[in-house]
């Protein structure tokens, strides 16, 4: 049982307007979710990094479970590195500086022992990347990808190949009005059903999650968090858990996908109330698990 | 049993950006609310109009049961009237003209026979006015209000006199930001609660609505309408389905309030789908009743 996790792995510097304060830390989609499918299952790490990369949060994977055999290791390379600044109130964030440096010539290589990996996400990272692992891996029970803006406007047609290939699409709500043309909720996750993927998530941020399924809709309302201290990495802690979750569920049926969207939501919620990945490698499974519990309490009407 | 309904009764001219369409029609708080009020109750209308306020209108709220003894209609006097028009994603709205008319020296007198009535809604009306209707009820099971960010910013001090005396506050997301100064959802409702009230409900529009009181929070969602048409009076048309579904229910206790919210969630939703009152006149007890069970499916992990 394991979850395959192809993504950027990064050192981000990080300012925050509304404090002032900044940091420098490892970071990146794949380092995220890697950290938060750990909690319920076993992720499988495929990623490029410079030698200057922290040796705390390699370790900190390894500690966890992760398989770090896919996550190549450039010696004399700089790892993909991106600085930036969180606007006051949190909501938007300017980038100052983005250098690629190894992640620039990333050409995913899927081990053989990953092969087999029941279950495969494919992090916000280049349509032809995505492709290239796909081309690699076969046999997965359940493939989800992740995808952004900046591939919608430019690398549309890559994307377009892609969705067919996918078994859920996990994307903001904003990128999914981009994709699919549509401003209502319902009218978007028919779109983008009706594009290729068998399943739809659509992440709304503080308000919860969509999911669209052949089940029909499921919502999640996000955990009402008391605040907010820095929402990187969310939707990374999202997919990550959900398919973690669905790593350690014996089947994959409407109830399971259900309840992983509503552990992802938990850990997501968890992860945003600390800077960096501080919320997840200070949290356990059993925080996450008494939060999911609140979410049945949360929408009951009995 | 019967929920007295005291708010704006006007006239509105809308424009609508996008299609170019402009209507002019019968609206207000207490217009809206009473429409919503009567598929499960009974309302007792007190506003004021002038001779000029659609008879038709008139006609289709005391069809539905409605009480409007207390509706004054100054002869020779002009109805309220608003005149706007809609962005073309009618997410914001422009005033044009406003003219108060009849409503400008508008002094709410509540009927003997309304005196007895079990619940109370106080639209949004000035604090003031909304101070002079709680001084001729008492015995109400449940006082709720609503209230605008113009009367946050410009009637504080009367506002904040009120919230203790009310048993549910009904207010939208912006707005409660506003009279809170709180961001995030979980504080809000607790700094609200702290200022008075026994309850609140805190509208998100499009991403639902939270309730918070003794028994913690309720979440629901939005129902996922696949258009939008008009947004008017979906905020009425929640707060009026919500007092009226109260108002048939035996007692007011934990269960009652949460199905009250998905039920005024299901009569917004059927609102919105069509211009002005529009929604409501043609839709029925039966529809708001099958959209709200589908909300138990959309929240189910099961």
């Amino acid at each position: 049982m394991s979850v395959l996790i192809v993504g950027s792995m990064a050192v981000d510097t990080v300012e925050f307007a509304g404090t002032g304060e900044s940091f420098e830390w490892a970071a990146g989609s794949a380092v995220f979710a890697s950290l938060a499918a750990s909690f319920f299952g076993t992720p499988r790490v495929v990623g490029v990094v410079g030698d200057d990369f922290p040796k705390s949060m390699m370790d900190a994977l390894r500690e966890r479970g992760a398989e770090l055999d896919g996550v190549e290791i450039v010696e004399g390379g700089r790892t993909f590195r991106w600085h930036g600044r969180y606007a006051p109130d949190l909501a938007s964030r300017e980038s100052l500086a983005t250098h690629l440096n190894v992640f620039e010539t990333f050409s995913p290589k899927i081990p053989a022992s990953f092969k087999d990996s029941r279950y495969l996400l494919l992090g916000n990272i280049h349509p032809a990347l995505q492709h290239a692992v796909l081309d690699q891996v076969s046999g997965s029970e359940l493939v989800a990808a992740d995808t952004m803006n900046f591939w919608i406007h430019g690398e549309r047609e890559r994307l377009n190949a892609l969705l067919p290939k996918i078994d859920l699409l996990i994307i903001n709500e904003d990128e999914s009005r981009d994709l699919s043309g549509e401003r209502y909720i319902s009218r978007i996750g028919k779109a983008l059903l009706s594009m290729g993927p068998k399943r739809v998530i659509v992440k709304q941020g503080e308000y919860g999650a969509y999911l669209f399924d052949e089940h029909g809709l499921f919502h999640a309302p996000a955990y009402p968090v008391a605040t907010v201290v820095d929402p990187t990495g969310a939707g990374d802690s999202f997919a990550g858990t959900l398919m973690g979750y669905l790593d350690a569920q014996p089947t994959l049926d409407r109830s399971a996908l259900r309840r992983a969207v509503v552990m992802g939501s938990a850990a997501a919620s968890l992860c945003v109330e600390k800077y960096g990945a501080k919320g997840l490698l200070e949290t356990t499974r059993d925080e996450i698990v008494t939060r999911a519990r609140e979410f049945a309490s949360l929408v009951s009407t009995d």
